[in-house]
């Protein structure tokens, strides 16, 4: 699939019902979905509905602002935001929601995606992106899992012990190749 | 002087009386002004008016975007917009902006300004931003001129001979230096 | 097509008729065509006509300081030079011309436009180069849309809303995908 | 003070007496203390309670498996660590908690923090490390505020509108430079 | 073979009966063997029996610990660790063994192994790793072989005239190219 | 001194009568004379007659072709062109001479002469810049003197022992330092 | 033809009689040659012998030295030598030769020829290589015949006007394409 | 001191009367002797002797590859060569050693020893250099007695514990520092 589904109970969500999506998925194009859908694989193994949009901050930049104001508001508890090159989503999106934002940098077709990690991580103080690796949006997806799981609430009661038996369950593989 | 002075007749008219700015030099931190001066030196040596104003994209996001949606209509030409590290300014005034931008990449304390660079010069296709050297907003001012210069009005007509003036000035300085 | 076609009723115009380019694009090489088509493309569906030529800095240094000094009187209003390496077009032509240079950082074999990125936008104080992104030429030639479009002559003002409604039309376009 | 202040009420709680920490800042030695300070003092100026060590990966190996092990027992809710160089801490520590982990790249002698950069954020599949900008330990702090103002407790309850006063505070300084 | 064969007899001793393996080839994930393989075969050119095995400092982390801590004591001299990305397997092996450890920056998707280097070699004072070029496998085998043909032994008496040979048979290959 | 001289008896000859400079030394501007004046201190140690003037690419690009053009017939030999940024001079200068011309990367304020190198060295086929290291300017004169001395001719006879002795000194005051 | 002709009749030369190679081009592999080629036919098009060898600084540095203590004598009055990685030729030869020494920045298997590059470039003051492109080994020829082409013997009597003819013809080339 | 001692009894010995230098520490330059001094000192905390010499590669290439030639045959186990920019003197003493070679990348004025790294690291397949970090002299002693102390001999039964004491009171001075 080529395109990124924006329905959330198809990317996210293990149940058919509509559910209350806890992490938005964004990207500012389509050709960013091959790398962005590892986030959404990563959190539907845990079944954490989410929801994948395009949001483009240089194409909707008004879009783009009103989906950071009213993620909070809409239920969303973190926000994952893939760009490639002069990558501005996931710092735009930071600046105008209180959640926590994971960048993820998207290599494009020059510069190996050393472009995108710089525009992503070196925000100015005041304005935090949590980036990962480049490429990483497994990664973005196992990092808002975890922050999920840091709460007080049941649903990181759930989380918690998951994550540990994902982390166990990494060794056991590891191990199992090297035996 | 540490801190920009927003008023355009201060900064970049010759006169006293309040004048239509045509070129908007904007940054997202007064810490960028020592660098900024520079775009609104060049200027007022050609009398061109301008207004100077902190905009951050990452602190002040809806202004930002108020700021660049309005350019056009209250006037301006020219944007020159100044930024640092995950320097997003310069790409969010041009994706909500139709007037050429020109981004000016402020050096930091970390990178020598590398992240500046690219964090502005990568821009995805269809949203440009013209940009100069790390640091070089002397060269955005001239860069404002000669595009005001290029057009088929009486300010163009005015200031194209002035930019020819400065150009065999440059040579006779050089040329000076070397007798 | 693999050569550039230097007339540019065939490259910019609509019509069949001549007509004054106002935009010359140049490149050191026929080999930059492919990248550099694109700007010629985007200056097309304005309707701005515009001349396409081989100039090479350092194989025909008389001929392309001669293209530089005669462009504002042959009536061009921007120059797009690409270049890559070490790319010393589009500043040798701003070095030669009032006009507004746009220079576009053609990747080569090696260091993926690095070289070519640093040659062009790193420029003296005195002789500015408006950069865009690595072998971003469709860029370039929306850069010069929205230089043309800056004017205050008849022109720029049939160019406004065209390149207003071409911003609107990017977001429909971001807008259709994620929907 | 040169030295991290390894008890928390003095570092992170504004009350005299014992607190929880939610906070774990660890740093590979004293000498990173300088950068990291600042993720100190943001949580402080939100009354959360830290706890800050030095735990070197490469000196106290044990130690440092040990301390990511018991944190999310011990009642930490995420772990910033900061480190320069070939820096290790923030990725060994991902490796033993189900903890969010935030890294910090300090940046050293030689390289201004871009191998400590590449050392923190390029981490593999399945453990990730939330990464910030070299010296960025304020927004590591900022960022910690985010995830535990994320949550459905009652102090996320709290963070949540103390976060937003703190953006619309960043917005009125940076407007009040600007007039 | 894609998967590295976790047997000392088959990859690095040229008898079938057990042998003491003298020198550790791990790496992160079986996806570095095709990399790593050039180490084993290196040793084995010279009969000296090694042990391969995976060892995941992020996703074993006490197997690795416990690998690195247990080394000199089953009779191992010198381990050889590969890995790629934020590269912590070498600097961490170092930090638990006082036996000589050389690093193989393994080459990545990204970066072309730029990260997998900075984050082996630049490791702080009192813990080095040996690093080696990046993909530079049968180096680190051969650097292995220089080590134990360093010694006192009985070992060194006979690798030492090997390696002398080896270095003379280099010089007539690459005689023999130019003849 | 902090500007070139331009009359060759003072820079570059032993001797108070008229000489024939056989080595021009040109820079772009005339705070590039602290790193370039080592290559003229160079030749002086030889007695090789040098001119030494300030010709900018892009400030006087007309003299600048004009310098190359003339260069040859003007009894010059080698060209030494240094230039910093966006550096052009070199490669001009080799593009309107059949001279070989040797470039200094000059290290400006930001990027450490990267940007200088990357400028000069990587030139199109057709047209070679012997680079020497950044602001390696007395490696430059020592290169010209090589250059000359592997001629046919008297001059070539008196400076090829002159070269020997002096890479005889080289070895000398190294091994006294050791000594 | 995948390994380097080591006779100079074949490789460089237009005669079938033996002759006296002026230009020795030197390599460390034969996995060089590909690369290094046109430097040889560029000279073979000017008529300049050349011979062809194997020389590598790591695997048969006596023949190295040799080589290059030996070189002036036997004749030769350039050399040319390509070399990868952390490329040492170029430097070792201009350490034991009096001769100009051309390096070629081999690009290998990863980071696209920078290793290469600065391992060439960055000598020491006292011992210049004149460094050319990465990969550039036809402009490595052209500049060994500027070289030749300045002095003030027959050679250079003959060699300039051809070089001359050589740079008109590039430009005719160029305009060609451009027509 | 800002000149290497080359006696060993003052660098690397504790006894006055004379011993067998197991050590040779070597660098290109007596400016290096700040940097490489720490690779004496470490291997003076345990009583290793060594001998401390200039041998420049580019200064005195035949000395050097005597050097490099004799260090076994005179009782040298292990050789640490620090260098920098176009660093060459530790991969060329690899070529003509059997002996493991230490390479210490020292940094010069540009560049932060980027250039230094490269040519010491990326070394072909047949000829390892062990390299540690930028300026990391005193990683570099360590590593030698690391091998030292691998080996089988009285020496090594020596070296081991004390290398395992060293290693514990690096984490009990990290550990004080934290407490």
């Amino acid at each position: 699939m080529s395109q990124p589904n924006p329905t959330p109970a198809a990317a996210g969500s293990s149940a058919g019902d509509p559910v209350q999506p806890l992490v938005g998925i964004v990207m500012g194009s389509d050709s960013d979905w091959p790398t962005m859908e590892a986030a959404a694989l990563a959190l539907a193994e845990f079944d954490v509905p989410v929801e994948v949009d395009i949001v483009s901050a240089h194409r909707m930049p008004t879009e783009m602002i009103e989906y950071g104001r009213s993620a909070a508001d809409r239920g969303l508890r973190v926000i994952i935001a893939g760009a490639g090159g002069a990558a501005h989503l996931p710092g735009m999106l930071a600046a105008v929601t209180p959640l926590p934002v994971i960048g993820v940098p998207v290599p494009l077709r020059h510069l190996d995606g050393m472009d995108s990690l710089l525009s992503i991580v070196q925000m100015p103080a005041g304005v935090p992106v949590a980036t990962v690796s480049i490429g990483g949006a497994r990664n973005a997806g196992l990092l808002a899992l975890r922050i999920l799981a840091a709460g007080g609430d049941s649903l990181a009661a759930r989380l918690r012990p998951a994550m540990e038996a994902f982390q166990a369950d990494l060794a056991d593989v590891a191990r199992a190749k090297g035996a």
